[in-house]
């Protein structure tokens, strides 16, 4: 492992199927526009409800990626 | 969506299957006596062990639903 | 219950499967060499991410167990 | 003062015109319901956005009141 | 234990004697309306000054019941 | 609502009018660059001070967008 | 900017009128006995509360003052 | 109660007898120089050990008091 | 005093007397195993209760000690 | 000063040297593609171990810059 | 060790040279004014940039005195 | 990596000359015992002072190690 340097980003994803998937479908899509994504950390799970059941799970993860020299 | 006001709980759901199964639970049971469940964060994940293994699934949420005028 | 005193530890578990199968291998770990632990508490889910997807994730858990007199 | 006993409730107020009148606005809802209202305490500020202008401001409060005998 | 379902509420209990009394006469006086108090975790111990010696012990609780099916 | 990924920001603005005015004011430069600012958390209020009086309100946000496909 | 110290105090003040009019009578205050005040950040925002109506708005700062050589 | 300014500082009382007698102490030691001594909070519970028991116990509190017009 | 090196656990006392009794019991118990006992902080007080009473108070302390060259 | 908006960003320097090396070189790099860096504060000090001793400082800063116009 | 009553002040500290620099000054400066001065705790490190360098690294320190009889 | 589990646990290190001279020699002492250190995090960095300067710099450190099969 080099020095390198490391950006933190903040993003949401949700899912109608479970929470995991939630972080799952997030970071597809943040991957789609940054390269080097190397670690995640869950720092909040929250839901929309809809007549007593979980209609949307909601994490948000900060995600760190390699910035380029 | 008008100048709504929300109450906001705090309930724990326990499962033996899994950490959402507990949260499905939960609401279900707050369905029964709260029609307009809005919203959920999860504040804690525990368990209950036994032989090394989880026996139950706790979580603890807070829930938002909208106070009637 | 009587008077028990608890020990609390930290152990972080990792599944390449899902956050939850991390919870049950850290516990399973934790169980050969210590007899009699009762309760956990999850105290950060993270993970690595290889190509935008997750590699493994990482649970670090609270777990308590009885102190023999 | 005698040896009260409170309780706290959680209640989010929502406003088109600002935070203070959403703090307003949730006091006067609780008070239809709950009479002895004593002290309240902000514990978070959030609001909707449209068109890059707030929408609706959400405050979240703790209120606290006093338990008849 | 079965998959049951707790519900928490915070209250505060106030005493001219001592904080532990704070916590008691809280207890006693929730007891009153709810049948089932399980658990509880102290928030914040607070308290009112006459004179540089403590006039009223205020504690605040967390308590946990469990929720009839 | 579909399966949307949100990203989350931070944003500080400044005013010496109010508060409120300086969150009007990061929101109004926010949305400068970004067309779908849904949310926002006051995360932070503090202010410079000249002779005894506000000089500047500085509120940091926590601003959330929705992310295109 | 030469290498200052400061220091840091904390103060509560109240209005009747805004949570904003608090911070301005705190400051204000302050400055009668300290000259060199030069920031301020808010901790908290609590409130006593008659017939359902804000009674005292009550905010708490953290005040820094350039400490003289 | 008129628009009072309070201002808060920290103080750590320590006692070998019992936590609210360290509480006690710090209180009875604080009036000796302030006199409007108004409420408390404590903020910290710690002591130090001697042959596995209590030698010292030291309570930090956060205390406010009124400020003369 | 030398550059000591000092190792950190945290234990959990229970009593059905009081708070401060939980404390010296998991001190005692910890000592019957750890030497150079040093200090300690509570981080958190909970209770089980029966019937509006305490049961078991439970403290979790964490608990300092000297690591010996 | 005029009524900026600030943006903050999250970064992670590393550095085999010191925990401040970590810092220098994460705002260096920063530097490069951001040119009104104004202020950080240190989020968090981690490293990596090789052999029981410090392989890389990990050092996380959230750093703040003015948005033009 | 007698039953000291101890007073607990924050100050910040600032140098072009180091954050260790930085606490260094701000207790020599603290010295000069109190006399007992026992123990700190960092509670927070910033600093202000220029050109992409740190111009002014600042420390926030928890600092504890003794109070005389 | 395989599937590790890891163990957390929090020392205290010393030094009359510096924070990071602190981290290092705990560090350095952790490993006569433990082979498999693999990280470590800074949880708080406190101080003793004599004479209005640091007599010794006292940081607490998280540290995470390989737990063998």
């Amino acid at each position: 492992m080099k020095n390198h340097i490391y950006k933190l980003i903040e993003i949401t994803g949700t899912s109608t199927i479970s929470s995991e998937d939630a972080v799952v479908r997030a970071l597809k899509r943040a991957h789609k526009s940054i390269r080097n994504l190397a670690w995640f950390e869950v720092k909040e799970t929250r839901g929309s409800i809809a007549k007593g059941k979980v209609l949307h799970w909601q994490v948000t993860l900060k995600v760190g990626f390699t910035l380029e020299g």
